[in-house]
């Protein structure tokens, strides 16, 4: 049962400190584009246009994170998205990284569906039919592969 | 009644995203960047030493952030951060931001002390007496400032 | 003879990588972030409109920098920003990095004016006579100080 | 003839800035995880070790680079590395990026070769002959290929 997206990232060497390991802000870069990653698997994308040209977008309202073991440069870490939960206006996301088996962090990372104009403030809206009916489908494809 | 650390930062243009806002990850670094300032008004620093030279670090155990209204580039934030937690091995804060009194995010961030050998894994121990005696000195005068 | 801008930054952790270093890549940022401050101290914004409404901006032509000494963290650097060059369309600044006199990195950033349509393409324009007064009262005055 | 190395990026949400583009220091970064990926399909690591343990490792001398044209989110970009000269001790690159043979940007990429030894000043070597073996190698199949 594939019940999540999959996507893989070797860690850059830019991504660590002198810890010698990958510096922790990294992992919230890395949840976000796994985010969208998984929406062009849907054939949409996180900066996008309704029919009548409206500029839709996708503020974050909370990323959070928890360290479970450290990541280190070359390091090949499997990232796996699960949509927790599909609301009249967010998603909420669940994001595991491994690296061989091994658990390195997992988050959660809840959206806003908004309209985005320029300079004006941030409006939320029901997502639009055209996201939902993929999620939907994405979904139910999901929970009974 | 002072109860907290207080630093301030101007939002960057490398820091904003097609959006128009400052990108989420960067909200993380910030907080990290309050709890170094934090830590070098106590005189210690994050890269710390033992007197016997043991290397000490605060790996980030999770963090969390809220995003509740945006920010723009060359805003001027109040950053302020709270001791919530000095445990046996770890620390928590709670990190606040604001731009002129608009509440912009919140979060909390939770490290643990640690022996930190180049190559080798981490260890956790108790927070050392010169960091814990400094923490504690702090807690107490801001409590009764 | 103060013929020159300076700002003051200290590293941060984030800023360093697993050589224990700071990674070159933030010098650029850094480069950028003087000159933000430069154009702020002669009351600018990067981000400007000129009196009619149209949006402003200095995209970089090119940009380099030569690494002298590493600098590692919680150094305090001196960012030293001249004018070499006011050209019709674009400026160009030469930018040096010391830490207690030590030589650690020096670069060039070369901008263009532009006006900055979003969804268009970028159109450059001769530097605007508000930001050319301004770019030649400092240099007078940096030139006789 | 193939006489480059050839890597592809798409570019990420958090690499654009207000101006609806990519922010110019993520160039940097790109050159250099290009170079690493170069460094991987050698068979070599950018964080390496010789036979008798000592840390070997490739600052960066210089890095410039030159920019053409915008490139924006999802646009995915050809990286194309060609070795410009294999010196004593240093290594210098050429990095061209195109979308759609567009051209978006063009740079330059110097390296030495040193010894790495933690909270030790860099120390520059010769290339050791397992690097310059395949360095050569690689550089007389790129020009006849």
């Amino acid at each position: 049962m594939a019940s999540f997206f999959k996507s893989i990232r070797r860690v850059e060497f830019c991504e660590t400190d002198m810890a010698g390991i990958v510096h922790f802000a990294n992992f919230y870069r890395w949840m976000e584009q796994c985010e969208h990653e998984f929406f062009r698997s849907l054939g949409l994308s996180i900066v996008g246009h309704l029919q009548d040209g409206t500029a839709i977008g996708w503020p974050r309202v909370s990323c959070q994170c928890r360290f479970e073991s450290p990541a280190q440069y070359e390091d090949v870490l499997d990232v796996l998205l699960t949509v927790q939960r599909i609301g009249v206006k967010s998603l909420t996301y669940d994001i595991a990284f491994t690296n061989n088996g091994r658990s390195i962090a997992r988050g959660t990372l809840k959206t806003v569906c908004c309209i985005m104009n320029p300079g004006q403030p941030l409006v939320s809206l029901q997502i639009p039919d055209e996201y939902r009916s993929k999620l939907d489908e994405y979904s139910r494809s999901a929970t009974f592969a």
